[in-house]
């Protein structure tokens, strides 16, 4: 068995990108196993398990997650992961990884194949509705796919909104209104709000949306109104309705699960697409183990590792 | 974050049965979360994924643990496992532990308690049905409970009962037919069967039964006329229906999970209690995380460790 402490160093993000866009293929083939994640609270945050199995990668595992908002006090991440990967013949534990930077690389290839498949142009402008490190990282995992011309960027604190765009300087990248982010050609929402912070008026038709905050039951960035006008695309249903940015909305009646129009993996296949250069998308990411166990296959490669003693 | 190789060693039983009572009181009390294990499957096996916190010890974490009945061939164990533990506050991992004779001995802990609770007498003539390592830790820690004058076992493998009396030579340990051994004051059944093994009319009034191996869908091991004659008490009324000795009987509509008489938590809090002399009480075991978090919480405490960097 071995620890990989740093698994996340030197990854390419387009790499990270086409394995991402494979484990949603194989979710879409329906050749997986992956149970909706398990939630345990605690008064301070919470922690995920998300345990998966993808045959045609020969991976299988559990992701281990917690998300505690205040974290910044004890100076730590507010979310923080470890991967553990069985061996599928045996059972054996073989390779336990740090997969705090992994979980952010995951959740942002998602978003670009998503941005890939649904995104009406190839040349777009980019909006990000937070100036956190999953906005960050999705801006240069979107980039990987499509040529970004401009990035917009909109924060609740624009100190971190100016940082931002100081990282991204080598893109065109502004600090603006939110109602001017939410006109861009493909949006980000990455924030940790619990009500509506995009309204529909602000929304052209053509848009294509990632909407990434919302992962538990209760977060929402979107106003419902644009759910019910656009075209909604999930990672995975169950998890979607449990705890994606659809949950809010159902739980009012404000929008009905039967209304979803597909999973990623229908979109990647080519099952399923966009109809129209007006049509609306937005792709609801809730966070999959299979994404957990694909980037955790090329982060091991190579890759630095303890050797721990297992009898 | 620590590994811990080697959790189990120096564990003192009569410690490890306490701390599995606490596990189980506070079950009772409705104070811990644990959602229901999720399992994934292989072609040769499967794994199971256990989260689970027991706020008043403190402890919160995951247990991964593989059962693929063809590890011989490969010389390893059929089960194996390890226990991920978290921290309540910050949600990092603290510790990894080996939890494979952990798992055997919290098990083992759970038949302990159950015994304690549901034998009608402190003196017991003790039958197991199987010989292997189940059935050996289930002796030693029903004997810091109660008072064994005589062990009896059958196995399918004649030598393999032999060495399991020559193990508990200290014991008055006889290899005997399967009829005789039901026939003892507590019953101990630790196989991997898929049909019944022991039969109603072997059981007398007043036998208490460890219902252990039946711990997925499809294995059993009594005759489902003992479970409509018993009191049956489990560890966890989900888990039980999905998993335990009663799956197989509820999927055939031999017995109705509203016939459950309660849950091990009940009887330890004496919320719940056998009614007199004669009853039958069959305790159904499938293994809840917090057994697992509450034998971690001892094993960890002054063991030795390799610390790992998580950052």
């Amino acid at each position: 068995m071995n620890y990989y402490p740093h698994p996340a160093e030197g990854l390419d993000l387009k790499e990270v990108n086409a394995a991402i866009e494979e484990a949603f293929a194989e979710h879409g083939r329906g050749k997986v196993q992956m149970p909706a994640k398990l939630y345990t609270y605690f008064e301070h945050g919470d922690f995920r398990t998300m345990p998966g199995y993808i045959p045609s990668m020969g991976m299988a595992g559990v992701k281990i997650v917690n998300v505690h908002p205040g974290n910044r006090a004890y100076d730590l991440p507010t979310v923080m992961a470890l991967t553990v990967i069985i061996d599928i013949d045996t059972g054996i534990p073989l390779a336990i990884l740090n997969a705090t930077k992994l979980t952010d690389l995951r959740t942002a290839a998602a978003g670009a194949v998503a941005a890939k498949y649904l995104s009406p142009q190839r040349s777009i402008t980019l909006g990000c509705v937070g100036s956190g490190r999953q906005a960050q990282t999705q801006v240069r995992a979107i980039a990987e796919e499509l040529e970004i011309t401009e990035v917009l960027v909109w924060s609740r604190n624009s100190n971190n909104a100016e940082d931002f765009c100081e990282i991204n300087r080598d893109l065109e990248c502004r600090v603006s209104g939110i109602e001017r982010v939410a006109g861009c050609d493909v949006v980000v929402t990455a924030t940790p709000s619990r009500k509506p912070l995009v309204m529909g008026e602000w929304i052209s038709d053509g848009t294509h949306i990632n909407a990434i905050g919302a992962d538990a039951t209760g977060k929402e960035e979107l106003d419902p109104a644009i759910l019910n006008r656009a075209t909604v695309i999930v990672d995975d249903p169950a998890q979607a309705v449990h705890s994606g940015e659809i949950n809010v909305p159902i739980s009012k009646a404000l929008y009905n699960e039967k209304m979803i129009a597909g999973t990623l993996g229908e979109y990647v296949l080519g099952h399923k697409q966009r109809k129209n250069q007006d049509e609306i998308t937005v792709f609801d990411s809730t966070g999959l183990s299979i994404q957990d166990l694909a980037i955790a296959k090329i982060a091991i490669s190579g890759k630095d590792s303890i050797d721990l003693p297992f009898s």
